[in-house]
């Protein structure tokens, strides 16, 4: 979408008309030092709503809930924890999940089924429902539709994150300005597990098909979200969820309308940056990499390729020393199961040959080591092959992220947190 | 195989009669600092051969020539380099192998067919093979039988390893004494890449049938290095060999015979050994982790979830935490697309259960800690749905393996240090 068609516009989830939010602290995360970990997002009026879940065969009970919930009708109200992820805990954790569903719904005078539920934290511990569903009652009573409290709910759905992740555009529909909002959490670097990818969208358009929705929100996925997490369904958490309420009065037409493909332009603008921006706050990340696959045979070869090298240790390893390793990166090229020809493959750092036709580039190693130094810079490898291309955005490992994983984030201090409470 | 039926003896691949090493220093590794880095082992007796290679779709050029060899002959030398994989190295890097091979084999009076070549080390960068040429008179020049020379072999193949991997052992068939001698070289941490794993393996059993040895060292090498290499494929130079020089007058007999079910027994011991101790001598390795995926509904299934377990920079962060982080196991269970019934999983380490029917089991966090503590424990995943098993060998991450692979061992430095000589 040009940057011309759209303006960025402050409020978050709160930006279009209608929506209202807030969030409490009331100690899942940590009960010793209560943090914000329990928000509320909700439609004043009825809207057309879709998710996009995890394809981990392992999903947290809130995911199961709220996917049902999802199926049955259109939500009105996004409930979110962090600090506990509700993941392996059993039919305790699906009637943990409904009850807080019951409970917000019972405030807000609609029906259980109206609420998508979304947790993200630790997995495998009991989610501590009876510390929250006392907060339910302020949490409904506080919401409000200002920038504020909008900053407030993309607090409380951060776990390891270091800061909140949000935005929101105005853009116009035959005349009329529209806008949609969103907000973010990442992960454990970009592939998503202690912690979770969630992503929450509002917007005042008029949606009526919730089915064409759905499409939208999964092309949308499948641009952004399914480009930074390298094993593509590694969190039995990861969920996105839509809302359209129709406050702007505008509607948007059939899949291939112009005002169709304004919409999901506008949308895939976003779902990128909140991509991008999970990638740049990754857990102890200090590269941003975009690494660019072309001239594959096939679409699905291109795709294997980047997952491969981005998914690599090895070459995550390199990145974090400045190192254009371009060795590890063609060896991970050679194992991702896709067609190639060892003898046409060129890999560039930036626009520097390190590997030309399979063996050593033109490329100077001081220039390669320049490029390789930066804070963001992009790895293409080019098979020429075929036509078909595929971009990820993925980060360096370095040792820290190993360190906090290893330690600060540890399962037995989540326990240990948990039984001091 | 029984230990009362073998014994360790020393001597390394030299055990076995009739094979002789040696080893010399030519400035591959390191020219301001030569350190052993060209290895040869010789059959004096005609030999049966075989070999098993990497998968990777990029190949070494001495994997190339290596395969081509094996193919064509059985052969009777192996000539190993390490400081530099041959690989990505093009037509040069072939005419460099075969310049190896023919060099070797003019001064051992054989056909140049009859060398099988490995290389091992950096990958991308040119093999210096006019360093390398000057020094094969010397080095057929001092092959010998003894202790010592199979000691300098398995001391010049290593790259990243801290220490030589040997083993040799001695058995009866058919009241007749034989022997099997090893060596191999490990990787960084067990996904090799700038490393390589090789292992050599001779043996004076006669073994007429090389289609027959082939499946025998197949079968070994699924039993052993398939069981740690976590991606199965990743290096471009992975390979095993094999000479049986039939020195001991004892000939093996068919498939199914007793005398060959105790020559692969004893394969799969002395290869199962050496895949242990590569794990152990992996990069800044703290850990040696069993894997066991038990009961799943298909063999495929159990290798697929141990894999993926294995694989996940989260579980193995844990692991180097001392952390029984059993959501971190089952997450990466849940993405691993083999079967499951999340309900029925069960996750133990050691005999502790962590994890029971998929949600959390009844074991204290202070016991489960303690087993996590260990250097070595067993992490064991019951699916509860068939009867396949599958079991893996690995170790933790470390920060340190992230630091070395990021400074220590990375690609510029070996380009400096080729530039420089």
């Amino acid at each position: 979408m040009e940057e011309s068609l759209r303006k960025i516009v402050p409020g978050g989830v709160c930006a279009p008309t209608g929506f209202q939010a807030h969030a409490v602290a009331c100690g899942v995360k940590d009960p010793a030092n209560p943090r914000l970990d329990m928000g509320l997002l909700y439609s004043e009026l009825e809207t057309t709503s879709a998710g996009v879940f995890t394809t981990n065969r392992v999903k947290a009970a809130s995911v199961k809930v709220c996917q049902n919930h999802v199926k049955a009708t259109n939500l009105k109200a996004f409930f979110v924890n962090s600090g506990n992820a509700n993941a392996c805990t059993g039919v305790a954790g699906v009637q943990h999940a409904k009850a807080l569903c019951k409970a917000s719904a019972k405030e807000l005078g609609i029906n259980m089924r109206q609420v998508g539920i979304c947790s993200t934290g630790v997995i495998g511990l009991p989610l501590p429902a009876e510390r929250m569903l006392p907060y339910i009652p302020s949490l409904t009573e506080g919401l409000h539709g200002s920038e504020g409290q909008a900053d407030l709910f993309s607090q409380a759905i951060l776990t390891s994150d270091t800061r909140k992740k949000e935005i929101a555009i105005e853009f116009q529909i035959e005349g009329q300005p529209v806008r949609i909002g969103a907000c973010a959490k990442g992960a454990g670097m970009i592939m998503p597990s202690m912690a979770t990818m969630l992503c929450f969208i509002t917007t005042d358009l008029d949606i009526p098909n919730k089915e064409h929705l759905h499409k939208c929100l999964l092309e949308g996925t499948e641009q952004s979200f399914n480009r930074i997490t390298i094993d593509g369904d590694t969190s039995t958490n990861d969920t996105v969820l839509i809302m359209a309420n129709g406050a702007s009065g505008v509607s948007i037409g059939e899949r291939n309308s112009e005002t169709c493909k304004l919409f999901r332009q506008a949308l895939t603008f976003l779902m990128d940056h909140l991509a991008k921006e999970i990638v740049l706050d990754g857990e102890k990340v200090t590269k941003f990499v975009t690494l660019q696959v072309k001239n594959a045979s096939s679409y699905l070869d291109a795709k294997k390729i980047a997952e491969a090298v981005a998914n690599s240790p090895l070459v995550k390893s390199a990145w974090n020393g400045d190192d254009p390793n371009w060795g590890r990166v063609i060896h991970a090229v050679g194992y991702a199961r896709a067609r190639i020809q060892e003898a046409l493959i060129d890999i560039s750092w930036g626009k520097h040959l390190a590997c030309q036709g399979g063996i050593l580039g033109p490329a100077s190693i001081a220039k390669l080591r320049a490029e390789a130094s930066k804070k963001a810079f992009t790895v293409t490898i080019d098979l020429n092959l075929g036509t078909a291309e595929y971009t990820i955005y993925t980060s360096d490992l370095s040792p820290e992220y190993v360190d906090y994983n290893r330690s600060e984030y540890s399962y037995w201090k989540a326990v240990e947190r948990t039984q001091n409470s």
